[in-house]
């Protein structure tokens, strides 16, 4: 196990992270508000920290995979706790374990909350919390490879580990320069949505933290009643942006080279919004009745169907009090997820379609039992390799959300809780129904909940290896303890 | 598609299904039942109906696997309608509907009742409702197989299409007689059963009937309490024997054999005996403040452990009224299953095994990406088909699953009931949660959900394929409809 090599990642991040924190404290003095001294202490401490740990380069730049998940691993799980700090001395979040939470809810996208009023929060601390989102939604690796100078093979092992979704693999050859442009894509496609929300007479600085909390597909609100309190206009352009940051970055990317035909043939994102139209069409067949007339009905089912498949967490209605088929319908978006490559968690459609495909050509291979048919995905043949991953991921999936399921269910909350309680933190959504619905929150929960919570979300957004990995015996016996090995 | 065949083996299932109902009117002519005269009739036409269709045999008996899937999806349909039209006729259950649901939960070993008062029915309807639960148990094709002499390979595509879990294939060489001796154990247990609970002074009837239904894993109680009337001693000597039908038939082939040690130390029995005490534990934690004293508390959790897992059914006490901990062990003890080759449903501790087998290799080879060691149960390396096609089971599983609660979630019941209610027939258990759980029934559900639900239970006991592939648009092309490439 490369250990410096480690240092020198996590050095980087809380480099990163100590230099997008101090200028938030910016928003503080503007509005004239004593927490922004904490925020600019911290920062700095913050990058002081990250460079001392890159201070000394690694001889040896070799990193297998296994680096690539522990450094990811432990930049999350550190970029959380010196994130939640300021929450902690503002005494906003007086409790370490709720302001954990809090922050490793705003990085991984999440966007479940312990403040049941979060409009008594300092503006400086709205606008961290919500930067979180942003900066998590797109990765903060992927941003220290954007702008460090590192080894060929590194970066891919950064990239797998932390990046959403089973096709990374294809961005490999100009990692650096790949990075650099989704930056820029992820960076333009905010700033549209600002300008337009303050084109609907938003205040700005409503339009800058809800606008991070979409682009992140985060869910962080800055009103105790989330969205519900802004014009039909506000809410239709978050939908089409939560939407729009739910698609795979690469079909801008195509877009941007000019192949806009290849982009709208990407098979993921037909199927994305395919789902999405259909969920939203069934849902306002069932709400309609609760409905003030059919354009609020259209309204809340896209937002609330946006906000959900890209696992954003918005909310403009509460949705708990939906009848049955309307409220299974919002469940089972909460597993599809977005598209891979994109801000948005949960499984992801790509996987869906993957397995939809290899269901399918095992009934044919019931009929046909010597065909060999390849499963095909945008006119080309999918690999074994991710196949079989896809397999495994799903399992993987299962068998932790039923872990996870279990020790919730110590807590004592009726099972349509529990369970969406799990499902909302692991895939990155933020409000699940019944206790933990979207007019309620995650504070009631003991340290205990909490804590497992938090491991869903980093769980989740990590794409599950990455943090089972840490826990695996050979890695303690050859890497953590014994430093012989390291070379 | 080779029609003839198909033809050849529903005429053999529905003799053999007449030849079991006839002789059930004894029950009822000994307790001076009226209803009796129906039950022969319509088990002597059922005979007859299947005579005719076997009297031509067919000149060629190329038989695949889609042959075998259509024909045992064709003959669970077919002999549950034959099986039903007594319970229409003496107007015990007056709805086409409701008889048939019954009958699919008796022959599919669910036990999920429509009837909210059983012992209003006459003691040939018990029985021939309990009896359905023991041919349905071991599988009525596998009954053929035992008795008809057929090719050799078709033995297998048929057996490969009824029988539970993924581990069929080993039994192929002299399957006639391996079928004969599974049907010897099934009796032989069955009849222990009986003389043991005769012993605890249960009268004659019920001991036949609740060990019809143990041994099926079925779970019809022929009182409204289930079994919740008897003595501890009466109860405990089910939960002993459900435990003992869903071990894998193969380890009691084994003892017979005389190769005890083997038997053993097979792998999934292991892990299902070890599940059992696990999930017993937690319950009787959780339940105990709620019983009178720590038997009956350890009775409790035992028995409904043994009849979830075991996908029977029965239960001593309204678990839906336990702590969320100990319900939602249920539920998850609902999906696990019983072992492969038993008699129970669900979705099989050895997929569990070879799956958790799969997650841990892959966190492996992210440390050791170069190792290439292959997954082995009960020491032996397991085919790669194996673990793709129980990868592929899961994906099927959830795939359908969904599709099963959207269409109940139309019902308008809660979540949890929903949700419980496609887990309790899919899995081939019986009681749910909520509206549907130990204490209510099925009755009150709309004609479209029996349906949707009928067809979840023979899914679940069919293992998916068999009744997916009916609904292929090849076969309806190349097979039902044009009779040109038969052959």
């Amino acid at each position: 196990m490369n250990l410096s090599m480690i240092r020198y990642i996590l050095g980087n991040v809380l480099a990163v992270e100590g230099l997008l924190m101090a200028p938030c404290s910016i928003v503080g003095y503007l509005n004239g508000e004593a927490e922004a001294e904490i925020y600019l202490i911290i920062g700095v401490c913050t990058l002081l920290m990250g460079l001392m740990l890159r201070w000394k380069k690694p001889e040896n730049a070799v990193f297998y995979l296994k680096e690539g998940c522990v450094s990811t691993a432990l930049s999350w799980t550190l970029m959380s706790i010196m994130g939640c700090l300021p929450f902690v001395l503002t005494g906003e979040i007086p409790g370490f374990v709720d302001a954990f939470f809090e922050t490793v809810s705003g990085f991984t996208t999440t966007g479940a909350s312990v403040l049941s009023d979060v409009e008594a929060l300092s503006h400086v601390s709205l606008f961290w919390r919500s930067f979180t989102h942003w900066i998590g939604g797109m990765g903060v690796l992927v941003f220290v490879l954007a702008v460090v100078p590192m080894n060929g093979g590194s970066h891919m092992n950064l990239m797998r580990a932390e990046s959403p979704g089973p096709t990374v693999g294809k961005l490999v050859p100009r990692l650096r320069h790949t990075a650099r442009i989704l930056y820029l894509i992820y960076v333009v496609m905010t700033a549209i949505q600002i300008v337009l929300l303050l084109a609907g007479d938003m205040p700005l600085f409503d339009a800058v933290t809800l606008s991070f909390g979409t682009a992140g597909t985060g869910g962080f609100g800055i009103k105790n009643d989330s969205i519900a309190g802004y014009s039909a206009y506000c809410q239709w352009v978050i939908t089409v942006f939560m939407i729009l940051f739910g698609i795979n970055f690469n079909a801008y990317y195509l877009i941007l080279l000019k192949h806009v035909k290849d982009a709208f043939s990407i098979e993921e994102v037909r199927a994305y919004l395919a789902i999405i139209l259909g969920a939203a069409a069934v849902i306002f067949f069932s709400i309609l009745d609760l409905c003030e007339g059919v354009f609020d009905a259209l309204t809340q089912a896209f937002f609330q169907v946006g906000s959900v498949i890209t696992t954003t967490g918005y909310s403009t209605v509460d949705f708990d009090l939906w009848p049955t088929t309307a409220k299974l319908t919002m469940v089972l978006l909460m597993f599809i997820g977005a598209c891979a490559g994109s801000t948005g968690g949960g499984i992801k459609v790509s996987r869906f379609l993957i397995v939809g495909k290899t269901v399918r050509k095992e009934i044919g291979s019931y009929i046909h039992p010597k065909s060999i048919k390849k499963i095909r995905m945008d006119g080309k043949a999918i690999e074994h390799e991710v196949v079989r991953s896809t397999n495994v991921y799903f399992m993987a999936y299962i068998a932790l959300y039923c872990l996870f399921l279990f020790l919730i269910s110590l807590e004592g909350m009726d099972l349509e809780s529990s369970f969406t309680a799990v499902a909302a933190t692991f895939n990155n959504i933020g409000p699940g129904l019944g206790a933990v619905g979207p007019t309620c929150n995650f504070g009631g929960l003991t340290v205990f909940s909490k804590w497992v919570l938090s491991f869903a979300m980093l769980a989740g957004r990590l794409e599950i290896f990455p943090m089972l990995m840490v826990f695996h015996p050979t890695l303690w016996k050859d890497g953590f303890f014994s430093r012989k090995k390291e070379s």
